[in-house]
């Protein structure tokens, strides 16, 4: 698998994840990782000390699940819409059988009333794994540029 | 056609269109699309709905053309600055001969006096079609997240 | 090289160059450039007029070097992130042994208190060389949909 391909299929990924998350799908959402996987939402700030501890942590797809169950239950999800603008994957080095991706992502969120901010800025940094013939993750942590997360946070990046 | 050949090209064409748009050649817009085409502005709650009015609405390639002459008539076009960020296609179940994509988008609008907003954000969903040796819109519903409009939407997105 | 693999090469040195700027790690910056390069920071309206002087100017990768070196003694670049996210490159008609490149950009700065803004929007116009195995700028305009520039623009766009 060549570089353009492999990156071809990355996108592909991001767009699913996105599309996940801004189609309100998000029962699909836990299908693009692994099960054994790790998904975390930290600060930059945070990263670059080394922090292990995410604003949002779950170890295993189950994990996710749960929390998509979660968030319909508080019915909080449909109150606005989120556009995830992902840019193009940036290969990194990886171990044996593994792709190794750096992108960057803006989330942009409407409210019901119209008004659009920018809702959260930052970079995925991703482990991805051939799976049953596709990829999927076997690490996404989202490091958001902001240090300030709010309650909305809930949700998945 | 191999599915990285065929999301390039549907990248470039992306990208011709925005670039249309935002280096003000909205003259070379309608050429994009084929002759007989639907082009539809619409919101996330009315496509749920199902409503086949548009905000704006086309069905033909010389409506896209008065469009156009329209705007230039009006002179609305040129008091500011709009940048179309569009990220990758996601490949869609088709008909045969057709390419079906859903891609996000988002439109930074920058005003003659330098503040910059955000002005759309959503996503567009497309068939596209070869042509003459080069693909075009068969059709183009351009699906924006914010139910609220105001009149600057005369402007293609 | 086919169109395909040339939009990836490039769209992968956009990712290079983005991620030098947003992860702080300048000193990576001028070695994207050749050794004898063009450098431009202006603004479409400057830009269209056939201006010469940009806001930021640079004909070497050492004064690309000179600047970097500037920034870190002011010391101001620490005070705030960017987060480019670049579209897909348009390729244009270029001279024998370049490829010419047209991309979109947009840079949301967050703040250390966590405000996050639209900081920049544009369109990069490039010239890129095959030297030593690897896609270098020989030009870089970055042309701003924005002609009203604070300080902060002493930073690379």
């Amino acid at each position: 698998m060549g570089d353009a391909d492999t990156l071809f299929r990355l996108a592909a990924l991001n767009t699913d994840y996105a599309s996940c998350i801004d189609a309100d799908r998000l029962e699909d959402w836990p299908g693009l990782f692994l099960e054994h996987c790790l998904y975390k939402i930290t600060t930059a700030d945070n990263h670059r000390r080394g922090y292990a501890a995410g604003v949002v942590y779950a170890d295993s797809r189950a994990m996710l699940t749960d929390r998509v169950a979660a968030l319909r239950e508080a019915n909080i999800y449909e109150r606005q819409t989120y556009r995830h603008i992902v840019g193009m994957p940036a290969l990194r080095p990886a171990e044996a059988g593994e792709i190794a991706a750096e992108t960057p992502f803006l989330v942009v969120r409407t409210m019901r009333d119209g008004r659009m901010d920018l809702f959260a800025a930052g970079v995925y940094l991703d482990r991805v794994r051939e799976d049953s013939g596709r990829l999927r993750f076997a690490e996404r942590l989202v490091v958001c540029d902001s240090s300030r997360f709010d309650t909305l946070l809930a949700i998945p990046l």
